[in-house]
């Protein structure tokens, strides 16, 4: 039994990233049964669509698949800071035709919580995944307890060591190239963030648990070659949005598409980091700016204006995220990328 | 006969970065005898030592190897740019206890030109390098003529068709996590800076010519995994820098010995972004600052800054250049670190 197979109980070392919005339990489904493990991203869920989306799960397959929870510390509200951002942003409330002062709704990111614990303790995935740290001791143990393997993310060498430190299963180094939301949690210097090769290079050498490596790999030769570095595994997520069973939109499948997009990294959409195809919010107010309230509220201000853009047509105020590598996105079903991005690991060598 | 050894000539795909200020000939010999292609830059030597260096290594070494060169357009004078750098300085001036108004030399760092292009032809070295794009078409015909390949450094997929378009042999992808001077010189956003691991696996795609992986790439099991991505040789610099036969000095030694010490691209040294151990200069002006001068103007006002602290023991101002990835420095001759960076590569497989 090989170092995957130990640590994740699947017969391919991939694991689909979870995608908070472009995906729900029918990607992670395909992709847990074609061998890899799938994931479902809890971070826009209410209690009530988790629910209904593990037992989706637990329906559509029998093989290990990851929950994936956000760890934020949900922000204090600040009413100056509200008030900067929608000044921002009321010129284009009225280039496209809205009110400036309609009521938002608060955006819908949540951490971690007793209630997800609970959920977990019940279906008892496989694996449990978190980003920006870990929730607390006593929810961790919770999680532990119900017998699932703990994974996280990583950007930084003093992050895989905290998150060791931590008792994780295995660390996820999420390099540079990656795509949406950095995990980056001990520091706000995006600085001396950590190039995909450079990041699992060195955490084989400083941490003991298995790395993950994650970002900027796209198809079997990108996933060899991080299995030549030393990792066990490869955790890739734009390859896998163009396929049928993401719910990427037309928008953002097309961007995807275009050869010439770049991505940056940007915190205009939520208030945290994260890598997207450049677009007009981002030229113009960022890529990274000090005017969005703290994570995850920038978002809820911008609704009204992607909805409307989008309805044109234009992604101008969408998060178009995706790593810096979208030469791998496929428009075929998730098992078959699966199982060609394991193509060159042979299952149990 | 494989790619590499098509291209370059050399027994290992193996390039030793050229690192303008921390090495000469010697180092570039050792490592073209072991087997690798060993580098000579040359835009810090004026004419005399640039004759003197390409004398040594044609006397020391019957291998192929490599002479680098900039190729900048050299800046404009501007009193007032140079007047607010100063004036930031000022207090560093003050507190070393240095004259603030004593005359400064001009930063000696010269383009690719007519002279080179002289030594070029009368020296036929097997490789020459550019960086920051391509020196004008009559001089690199000339340096075509001469018989050499000419390789140079892309850092996003425009830049690599840009430079295949104007007929280079191979394009070297240096990816974000690489020391030094970006090469970056279709554009000035940095935000857009792509991994090595997406860079190459990119401009495997989209260019015909071969790609030289470099960025983050520091033993035997880097060099494989480039080579996995598609790559044809990998070129390394940082892990030389403990070399003997580098002139590294005991300051830089000493950072890059430290394992908690990160890196971040910075302008203030030399007012063109590079990568360096991020040092107190980098903290208090910086990293990315619009104050330095343009390249090289920003290095003269700090050379007596850095010679004063250096002389007490600190690196506050000299720039501690070194990629992501210092964990494969060591203090070996430079023919065994050669040798063993391509230990998993057999020479003819």
């Amino acid at each position: 039994m090989n170092a995957f197979s130990k640590l994740l109980g699947t017969e391919l070392p991939i694991i689909q990233a979870p995608m908070a919005g472009v995906q729900g339990s029918t990607l992670a489904i395909a992709v847990s049964n074609a061998g890899g493990l799938g994931s479902l991203p809890c971070a826009m869920l209410d209690a009530k669509s988790m629910e209904r989306e593990l037992g989706a799960l637990k329906a559509g397959t029998t093989r290990p698949y990851n929950i994936n929870f956000f760890c934020h510390s949900p922000p204090q509200p600040d009413a100056a800071r509200d008030e900067r951002w929608r000044k921002a942003l009321r010129p284009y409330y009225e280039e496209l035709g809205l009110d400036p002062n309609a009521p938002i709704t608060t955006a819908a990111r949540l951490p971690f919580d007793a209630r997800a614990a609970t959920l977990i303790e019940h279906y008892k995935p496989a694996v449990v995944s978190f980003h920006f740290g870990l929730p607390n001791r006593d929810l961790l143990t919770r999680v532990r307890a119900s017998g699932a393997k703990v994974i996280a993310s990583a950007t930084t060498v003093a992050e895989a060591q905290w998150l060791e430190r931590e008792g994780v299963d295995a660390v996820i180094a999420q390099g540079f190239e990656a795509g949406g939301h950095r995990g980056i949690f001990l520091s706000d210097d995006l600085s001396t963030q950590v190039g995909t090769f450079a990041l699992v290079a060195r955490l084989v050498k400083t941490v003991r648990v298995p790395i993950i490596a994650a970002g900027g790999i796209a198809d079997a030769r990108g996933v060899e070659a991080v299995m030549r570095l030393g990792a066990v595994a490869a955790q890739i997520g734009t390859a896998y949005l163009l396929c049928p069973e993401a719910t990427t939109n037309a928008i953002h499948r097309k961007a995807l598409k275009d050869e010439t997009a770049e991505t940056a990294l940007t915190n205009v959409f939520s208030g945290r980091p994260a890598r997207g195809i450049v677009n007009r919010l981002m030229r113009e107010l960022g890529p990274i700016s000090g005017l969005p309230p703290e994570f995850p509220l920038a978002s809820a201000a911008l609704a009204p204006l992607r909805a409307k853009a989008e309805s044109l047509g234009r992604g101008d105020f969408s998060p178009l995220w995706a790593g810096q590598n979208a030469s791998g996105c496929k428009e075929i079903p998730a098992a078959q990328l699966t199982r060609e991005l394991a193509s060159s690991n042979p299952a149990h060598s």
